[in-house]
């Protein structure tokens, strides 16, 4: 079941699953899951601190280290669903309209090649 | 288009084609974008620094505090699924295999309202 | 020699060496240096990740805890200052004269028992 | 009144002398802290977060740039001062054992030019 075939409710409900058996709701606040992202996110970028910009593509090319980069992003993204579970949101529904609003606040012609 | 009807596919592709419309993969070495998560991520945290656990929580009560934080939670995962495209990282498969070791780790009877 | 008797000079000075002595100064741009910081003060909050408010102030009560806190606090502060040799800032300089901002912009009468 | 004439303690005093005068006390608890910390380190990336490494040293050289890149990292400073003021740890100290250990882990001529 690849993200081809995976609605993005599938994996919001194993997250929720793996919460609610665990009895780790309480403490799961906001607040808390918050913290546990920018925490997995910083041992993601532990991975590419020191590369330089060619290294940190080639870790594509190396397979154990690409698994280890993955099995981080799935911490990120684990806890990201886990504060859309608490606080009931829509991530598909946040995702678009973010993205409408980035596309009128950076339009394609204007930003071509320059991110300011 | 829910997060019952939508595939993690489809928002990555919505990613995929912004990025690419204004030729902006040029910036997105796995560097780069591991630090625009953290930098998402801490905004965040700003929404909750200051709040009492019972205060966070309380977020989901207030629509435009909500909306807010929904905003940043959609800025962290187009971050996420930015990467997953540069690393081409099926997510929904290296989420189902964290969360399996996770499960193995954190046996539900053993951690059953403790995290340690 | 406590924090009563070291000029902040020392300390820099003692980082500038040990980045020295290792050839180190060419991992050190301030984009690196910056990400490292953002690591350490990530490994900084992972003590307090699921703590209660309480909780994350009696770790000063808890020599082991303590010291595990002290350590990654200095290994910010290690960084911090290896930046503002990297950039020649002079660190005093800039914490008074940021100090005298906020002093402006949150004076004491209004913003007493408040933060907003 | 330079980094070279100013010890630790009097900026260290300044932090404590701004939070007391504010009755903020109340919300540095070690974990708001870390949050806060977290948040001014993310606000320092970003203004390195899409350059090259070289366009990042680049940054000495640009008054305007310079100067907010310093307010950022008295930021930064500012709340590892103030935990080191909660917890009552000796910045000086912790720094001087850190990098002692630091000098053993990382002995110059095995890890000259090399960071791992």
């Amino acid at each position: 079941m690849s993200d081809q075939e995976t609605p993005v409710a599938d994996l919001r409900q194993m997250v929720r699953e793996f919460v609610a058996e665990r009895g780790w709701n309480q403490f799961h606040t906001p607040k808390n899951i918050s913290m546990a992202m920018a925490i997995e996110v910083a041992e993601l970028m532990e991975h590419f601190q020191w590369l330089t910009p060619d290294q940190s593509r080639a870790i594509a090319k190396n397979d154990k280290d690409l698994a280890a980069v993955a099995e981080e992003l799935a911490d990120v993204i684990c806890y990201a669903f886990a504060l859309a579970n608490e606080l009931d949101i829509d991530v598909s529904s946040a995702m678009r309209m973010k993205m409408e609003k980035n596309r009128q606040k950076y339009p394609a012609e204007k930003y071509h090649g320059r991110y300011k």
